[in-house]
């Protein structure tokens, strides 16, 4: 097994959706909460041993990918992510008590919030500015500080309410002007465990694997070349990510998520083949999926046909039948 | 050919590299320019036909999609691309005349922007606070409007520096505290002037098509069967992004750049294939490359070809040979 | 309608299972058959105009192809197959009156019935010899022309016993020695009926279409290519046979049956791809299954739905939406 | 070493081309030579252990595979092929002295050499008739019995000239009416050496390796599924003939030989994922080219790029990086 977390880093401060993912993260019990004001700065602290593992966003079903996990995790020292955790996203406009609706001049919270209540602020405060913060906790936070006078240096803050979870709303004593304020219902982020490589997470059954891909330079047509390799093993793909390698406009590489282990035989495999046929193969790590389904594997590519089909090519490579 | 058109949005305000974009844009010479404050709000107003058409940015080198620019196009009332153009990012650090870089304590910009400097702010600025603006040039603005005493309402900013592009510090009679502060050199922005669906530009040889795929439901497997109704007609893809339907978690859709013009026969039939096998297929235009680089034309796939395969097959649907 | 033909050749002589396949050909009523020595003279004929179609052994189910008819379709001036006709096969071992079992020194047939009753020969003759003729009614029309003197001349036959159709026996006036002797139960051999070009047969719904495909000279993992023309528009192949060119050893064509009619959209489509990038593509004709099995089309492989997907691309060609 | 063997059956008599390739096989200096009358009875005698190899051929530039020989091997008791030569085929037409080229009536040949040669015949000998005989060479040999005097018993031959080898016509003291007759200058046949089951040919570099591979029942597209395995692995196919299963009309299985040794891992690993995918595959050994041609090597397809993948894998399924 993993040996269990003493110092968990993680994107805060508390109130954002990642300290809601350590929350619903069982192994996350009794360790020791360091929050990071950036996922660069949460990834940074894991590589650099401040903390044993940390928790930061990758994506979401209504904005998609989060690419400052993407690029953290794609480049720089290895990192393996060790779990998943996916969270109910909801949003509610919290203000200082007595702020009514009709006073909102101006809204803070993180651009990703705000892309997910666009809609409901347009036909409910179509005059309201939008405030870009670094996170949708800490528009909350500094709500919450003007209320408590900590904030007098600052001066009055530039909003007058916060797009947060409603956990952000409680933690910093602010009232509710509206909830269930997103756009879209049945909102889910999905958040990595993300830690320092070492030993994986053994097989459940229902695993996720995540790779990053780059191409070899002077190949057409290389997207499909890469997906026949999962194609021809009978392995389903459930993430397909492409992002710049930042050599140059139009040089992409691929975030992947596949269904199993890497120590399924049909994984392997095709891990194998990818690695010859990329310039670079990035294992991310195998992992147990948070939602618990159980792969579907391909007719004749489990790990007992796998087995069977080595079985035989010894025996005719000896001159048997 | 395309009318030129009268009033072009953007997103401004002045001194972002959408104006950059639109200043190089030869078509825009003579007509009104209307900023706007997002992506969203500039779209919205070519739908509402407030302006003829808008320039937003849809691509960075190093920050890769820009999502606000992607789901705007992929949902609403159909839109159409109508041509591209690519600026060079070259940010700079820029102040109030006096201040010295070791005065910096708080940096404000684009979250994007930010993203493309951490690399030297870590190096350089250690110490100093990143505050999230809804641009570059407004990060500029918001200090310019200070230096000239319009911005006594609403107190100090927060933030005594701004990352924007030389322009803007130079609109806003900023100082350059450092130039060249971007992490990678070479760095291009993509943008795509939108407009409401009219004729195409004409096929100029060096053509651009942009489309939206959404997968039926049931289908394991189907990026693969997408790509390859592509290879069956030699046609090469120059970007395939994948961005949430907004469904549910794990479901997406794909926007792709492939090379040529609707009108190249080869493109013709790949479309109709993969309207065929999708659920949706959004075309979103056929334009010039502003790279001006010919397709490539797979050997057997010019229009010539597509041509004589055409009448060859007239001839033995009449029972010739 | 392909107008009914006159004069009907056949591969002979009365009495071989080609002389059978005409006989179960509804439109040879009333024509005037004409027999020929070998496939070759039977096509030739055609080609000459010495007759107006003729009747030719293509595949069976236990020997598999027919070179000499694959041959004589594929090189040439061209021809059209305009129908198909199963007919089951079924061997008797004939013999003069009289003739026992065990008289049986030496055999006569063809080779392609000598194949398929090797094991009841090694069974219940293993001391015979094969004398090969050059059709199954051949050897019984040699056994019966001795039989009523015709061949004094020629002397005593070399073989004492045909393997040959029942109704061979019957028309030479050959005693049944031992019937049901095929190695196989269920053998059935496919018979086309070949004419010059001309009108194709109509689309009945339950069509095949036979074409010949050439690869480029300088292409690896060629095949694949091309069957990935046919997976591209959802069509079946139902026979792949692979035949020397004849320009040099491991050169070879592709004989190639699929479902549908070429009028069908998506055969037109995959037809024209082959086109563009075979060397060359020889059409050899659509026409009514012998089975009556419609074509399953695969979802989204319509006629309607091509009719759907171009309509759309039109409307996108000119700027709609 | 596979041991040198002591009796060789090979398809006979003396003279025929398959006895040419056993001249031409250095292996088969010393040993005892059996000839057999078909190609049945000299695999069976393999089988049955009487030879303890034989020669058969397998394949003809001109007219293809050779079903007895694929048929042969495909069924029945495991056989390899553990080597293979490659014979010129050059055709004369030879006759007992004093015959003169217009005194030929009837000519005697192996079907397969006649469809060799009816391009000379149609030209030079219209009016000759075509005699089948079991091979070219035993058309010669009893022609030269008559010539000796030892077919007094049978009478007089039903063919007055005989189409064979040159090496034929000398052993049996014929006089060569015409030489050079093949309608195609360059015709090759392709031999192969069948043993039972044993150590395997060493692996040299330029190999060819034999399987014949069965698709499950409900399966369409299968083909094209099975050449993917070697496509995902950069094999290269040079030959693949179908043959019927003999199960039902339709149902084929495929003789496929591939570039390199199935010690290869490239080989391996595709012949593993065929094994899974297949409803069988039947190995028919891996073996020297007779051409010595290296294998083409697809680009990361080498034992060395497997070795290095394969360590890869093993170090990030122990959480290696």
């Amino acid at each position: 097994m993993t040996p269990r977390p003493r110092r968990l880093g993680y994107l805060g401060p508390e109130g954002t959706f990642t300290s809601m993912a350590l929350d619903a993260w069982p192994q996350a019990e009794g360790a020791q909460r360091v929050p990071f004001g950036s996922v660069d700065a949460a990834v940074a602290a894991v590589r650099a041993g401040e903390v044993d593992a940390t928790m930061v966003p990758i994506e979401n079903s209504v904005e998609g990918g989060v690419s400052a996990t993407l690029d953290a995790l794609a480049n720089g020292d290895p990192l393996l992510v060790t779990g998943e955790v996916l969270v109910p996203v909801s949003f509610v406009l919290a203000a200082r008590s007595g702020t009514a609706l009709a006073d909102v001049r101006a809204v803070g919270t993180h651009s990703h919030a705000w892309a997910q209540v666009r809609g409901w602020m347009a036909a409910n405060l179509p005059g309201a500015t939008y405030v870009p913060t670094l996170s949708t906790a800490a528009a909350a936070q500094t709500l919450g500080a003007v209320h408590e006078g900590r904030a007098a240096a600052s001066g009055r803050p530039v909003f007058d309410a916060a797009v947060c979870a409603p956990a952000a709303a409680t933690l910093h004593r602010l009232e509710v002007v509206a909830d269930g304020i997103g756009d879209r219902t049945g909102a889910v982020t999905r958040f990595v465990l993300v830690a320092r490589p070492g030993a994986l997470p053994e097989p459940t059954g229902a695993d996720k694997t995540t790779v990053v891909l780059y191409q070899r330079q002077d190949h057409a047509g290389g997207l499909l070349e890469l997906l026949e390799q999962f194609a021809a093993r009978g392995i389903n793909m459930t993430r397909l990510e492409s992002r710049p390698t930042k050599a140059s406009m139009g040089s992409y590489c691929f975030s992947v998520d596949i269904e199993g282990h890497v120590r399924d035989e049909r994984l392997g495999e095709a891990l194998m083949g990818l690695r010859r046929i990329c310039a670079e193969v990035r294992f991310l790590g195998s992992y147990p999926r948070a939602d618990r389904q159980r792969a579907t594997i391909a007719p004749q590519a489990s790990d007992a046909d796998f087995a069977a089909a080595r079985a035989w090519l010894h025996t005719i490579r000896d001159g048997g039948v």
